[in-house]
């Protein structure tokens, strides 16, 4: 498996359910994972968080934030969970059971990656789903398809785990341009091509954010690296002084 | 995978919180498991036993028995969960993910198989492992081995569900969801890049060359579908536009 190098870490969007944080804390120390954000939990949900039996480190390590961003921003990689039974954005749909090939066959080394759960009771929301590169489903029944949040961080945990793709270490922090960029250079890019799409009238006001949303899901698709992104921010540059903008960030 | 017949019973013995009962419920449901029966319960944890949502049938089906032999009588293989932390009976120990393998090794054909699950606290007594054929350990952590009652029920699930899937269909074929673009709309896109590069002043005479074919390898590392190129297109217009291109082609 060429995926050893992938850095794992969980990140609970807006859970109802203290004892979920908990149990979800659990899986991830049984399993040898030890980072977990947490993304808006409801109130009091946070300060109701105990220590799970064991992983005491893994829930005084964990981190609260407002925004997904600030929990997927400096990874490179981002999976978001569904249980399949809506229709969502045309992301690419991986049967968790082969989320291990899937990901040794794109060759990520380096990666970080963040796995995204929604809440207990909406799961991923479509502007969550946006910012993922892929889904991955928990092959569970049709008439039963929507698990407890704790057990699904537990299977996802194990068959990460099973596969011997957890990395003992966060990647390195040296950044080689070949890596594939990080998603809050991607955002900052993305701001930068909203704006001259503004500026020279590309975007209508009336489909103007679902356009975003497709522009976004285009944009990761291409999976570009730091070399790339740079590029594109030399372009910008030119283009944005070209029709008079103020490009003096 | 021959083990698609075995026919399998949750068994939880003598478990002491009540949502580890609902949760166990779930976790069956969500892969298609059914057969639940709980031994000795503690008082009043099988009372307050909770319908799990979607598992509604698995809990009104469950039945409550004083003594293990009445949970496992009828069947033919006693399988025994353990977090392989303590010493326990000379029994084979195999790994959960190698569980479906060994069943097929075994042969084991329209076999009723009870999978049993410990109290939350003690795990399954010496008495109780007597009783297995053998017993499967989940790959946890060797200092977090102990899972919670329901995310182990639902971890093994899992994995019995997964071995069957696998089994039962070829490797998926990757779908695309829309075709890779064609070298020659990659040619054309390219050209339109080139010359609104050209009028932006990007690029420099003594550079040009290198320039352009770093962009075109870049462009075509990028693998764009022909729905990218089709936005791109509708991109490069507007800026053509406002720039003051020609773009009547």
């Amino acid at each position: 498996m060429k995926s050893a190098s992938v850095s794992w870490r969980i990140v609970l969007v807006r859970p109802r359910n203290p004892l979920n944080i908990g149990a979800a804390a659990r899986a991830m120390a049984n399993f040898g994972f030890r980072d977990l954000m947490v993304v808006a939990p409801h109130d009091p949900v946070w300060q109701e968080t105990r220590s799970a039996v064991g992983a005491e480190d893994v829930v005084k390590s964990a981190r609260a934030v407002d925004e997904l961003l600030e929990a997927i921003g400096d990874a490179s990689l981002v999976i978001g969970t569904t249980s399949g039974s809506r229709r969502t954005l045309d992301r690419e749909l991986i049967p968790l059971q082969e989320l291990p090939a899937w990901l040794a066959a794109k060759g990520s080394k380096r990666a970080r990656a963040a796995l995204l759960f929604g809440s207990e009771k909406h799961g991923l929301s479509n502007e969550h789903l946006s910012h993922c590169h892929a889904l991955v489903r928990i092959p569970t029944e049709s008439n039963c398809p929507s698990m407890n949040l704790g057990q699904a961080v537990a299977v996802c945990c194990y068959e990460l785990a099973r596969a011997n793709i957890v990395a003992a270490r966060p990647p390195s922090s040296r950044v080689f341009l070949s890596d594939p960029a990080n998603i809050h250079s991607l955002v900052h890019l993305f701001d930068r091509v909203v704006r001259v799409l503004d500026q020279v009238g590309y975007l209508k006001p009336k489909s103007r954010a679902a356009t975003l949303v497709k522009l976004r899901r285009v944009l990761l698709d291409l999976g570009l690296t730091n070399n790339d992104v740079r590029i594109v921010g030399g372009i910008l540059a030119q283009i944005e002084w070209k029709i008079g903008m103020d490009n003096s960030e």
